[in-house]
């Protein structure tokens, strides 16, 4: 595929028309790694300083912004996007005053950068320990929400990694006059404009080129539905950062208290739908089904949602829609609820291990022992006790921010905040110090 | 591909010959899954136990371990494999010995699984915080010596993960001998048969069902020269914790103390040349390569080492063979050295950057800045002041035992220890907490 429209090429701020996609990714690649060295030597205070100035150009540039976004979404419905999709692209004034705030917030957390862990004396002499680090270069490819481009780049620069932004062709106006505020940010603070880059064209074939480059990019961290991170994924020849689904699961066991128990299933079902860490099947021990299930439907059907149940369930309450095999492997990401009756922890776990995606997955019980084995035992990016499993979250969790929640196991798993786009590199401290 | 000869398929006990390789390799891999998940539930002390059986196991079945040994080196010879190969296949008493004090040492080493990290309140009320736990299912791939079978056995089962090994096709009977050691003491400590399972086929196809199963493997770890990492790598679904190669630098700046300078510089290169952390390329500052290339040149050449200069070192010791361009990539494993002179720590770390494998770099210096500017700035897996490169290692850093070093950034870098056999999950405690 080739350009279909004359577009400007971000980071060196002309206009050209890019005509090789190929060459211009491969050119943001090299950029990128000069400036993820130059990067790895700034201090904290020229990236603070870096982000606040963007905050600034964000709320001067406010305007424009808006009415970039407003061609963005003339365009959308021009194209007949449903009115979710243009949920996520518009933009107001509450939002520009998220994602100010947003920066700032970038602004005041603290840089994992330097960070030397673990400096222990050995007995040959050496002092050895491990220094956190910046990755490199961060590719991230994402869909229509436009503020994905400011969290992006703030968690991006204050970790000292160089960035290349890939988003949507949707928010494509939007993204271009964000970019402007990013690279005036940069430039105020004296940080190589190629710190942060948006590639500057909606081609497919840019994609395909940012996840082949190994010599440029460090990893990728896909921002979408699950089609495209499926294909992202095959197709890449970096390591990728991944969110895939959150097929959740609350297990209420017998000895739990039903007040928690409810209290729980009902947040982390109806609290947010569209969210990953949303509750999308129930399980109830035996001995609690048949005092439970009529509360829970009696709460459930309050908030609309449908439920989906095994035998068991249905013997128990007739109303239910019976259950098939897609039901226990589906994210509904809506107020559907699919509930089966187990006997027992092991029962529960097998399902979770079966159907589960590994996301977060939570128990509710008052027994000491059944708690410690699920927390030991599930083998889920986040594991809850007497809680909800809306709480998987990078905020919640104390991260400050997260660029998104990995479903993978090496590297990061669960949210992905500062620490996640960082590695670290073994220093060693000598004095002539030989091996013998 | 198709098997060649008869063989014994792993883990089951049986002699059923090999026919179909995928379904083999597939079967293997839910036996690990299935494993996995009862390892996840296993106590420090029957892994202990375990290993400890399987050190007595071995100690009893020394002479059948030495004798098939023996059948592979003799298919060896006949096969005309080189003195080198031959060497690193061989097995004698003393190697039986290594091996038996390395399953001890493993057992008493410190379990890292279940240890939890920054437990803390959050305003929400919630506790979170990080839990070690094991990956899962590690895929091994490695080539002649033996002794890598168990080194990879056991430091998978410590931390608590199912295994496959995959051994070179010129050690099929010695691996085979050590496979039934392994399946006693698994036996003998009542875990599941397929913690770990050594792959009973020298079919080339059983590595590329190996590292194509995302559903079964989590993680593959290749040891072997670099022809096979790359391969390994470009075909793998699954993702892989590597080591590529040690183009290994010492910089030497105008303000080191010589004596040092000179120690470490020959310790570097001459302690061991077919090692990883070697060094390959030795950077002098001007200032001091007038002073030190002489004493350089007499201490090499007391070793045979050959060396290959820049002009500038040329001009300073013609007796030097001028480097080509691929010099400076080179990773000689050999006592060959290239020398360039340049002009301050730029110009070494611009080289390092261009030329190195982010591997091991050293600067010697008794410069307090440049020093902190080297550890922060080189993009290494370690970064050493003031020693030798040769300390870049898993025993010499502390961590027990190492099953290789990753030149990845992602997830394990540097040498890989029980902790890079691992991953964390977040756990959360509450008490009925709902999020609002």
């Amino acid at each position: 595929m080739s350009a279909h429209y004359s577009e400007a090429v971000a980071g060196n701020g002309g206009m050209t028309p890019i005509t090789d996609v190929d060459a211009y990714v491969t050119q943001l690649g090299q950029q990128a790694s000069s400036a993820a060295a130059m990067m790895r030597r700034c201090t904290s205070a020229s990236k603070n300083s870096a982000l606040l100035a963007m905050a600034r150009h964000l709320e001067e540039s406010r305007a424009s912004v808006l009415e970039a976004n407003r061609q963005d979404l003339l365009r959308g419905r021009e194209a007949g996007l449903d009115d979710a999709l243009l949920d996520r692209l518009a933009l107001d004034d509450a939002r520009v005053d998220a994602m100010i705030s947003g920066l700032e917030q970038v602004a005041g957390l603290p840089d994992p950068v330097g960070e030397i862990d673990g400096l222990r004396a050995r007995p040959s002499g050496i002092q050895v320990g491990q220094m956190r680090v910046p990755l490199g270069v961060i590719g991230i490819i994402y869909e229509s929400r436009p503020n994905v481009t400011l969290e992006a780049a703030s968690l991006c620069l204050k970790s000292g990694n160089a960035c290349i932004l890939r988003g949507g062709s949707e928010a494509r106006d939007s993204n271009a006059a964000l970019a402007l505020c990013i690279a005036a940010g940069l430039a105020e603070a004296g940080l190589p404009a190629a710190a942060v880059q948006v590639v500057a064209t909606t081609d497919r074939a840019a994609v395909g080129r940012l996840i082949a480059m190994p010599e440029h990019v460090d990893v990728i961290i896909p921002r979408g539905g699950k089609s495209l991170i499926e294909r992202i994924t095959r197709e890449a020849r970096v390591p990728v950062i991944k969110h895939l689904d959150g097929v959740c699961h609350v297990y209420v066991d017998a000895t739990a208290d039903l007040d928690k128990a409810l209290a729980i299933a009902v947040n982390a079902k109806t609290q947010r739908y569209g969210t990953c860490n949303t509750m999308e099947t129930l399980l109830l021990d035996a001995p609690v089904a048949e005092v439970l299930l009529p509360r829970l439907a009696a709460a459930y059907a309050e908030h609309g949602v449908e439920l989906r149940g095994c035998p068991r369930t249905q013997a128990l309450l007739p109303s239910v829609v019976p259950a098939e095999e897609a039901d226990w492997h589906a994210e509904y990401l809506a107020p559907v609820l699919a509930i089966r009756v187990v006997d027992g922890i092991d029962a529960a776990m097998d399902h979770i291990g079966h159907y589960g995606s590994h996301h977060t997955d939570a128990i509710v019980t008052e027994h000491y022992g059944l708690a410690r084995r699920f927390l030991a035992e599930v083998d889920s990016s986040s594991v809850v006790v007497n809680a909800s499993t809306r709480f998987a979250d990078g905020v919640e969790y104390g991260l400050g921010a997260e660029i998104g929640i990995s479903t993978d196991k090496l590297h990061a798993r669960g949210p992905v905040g500062l620490e996640g786009l960082t590695t670290r590199k073994y220093v060693v401290m000598g004095d002539g110090h030989v091996r013998t």
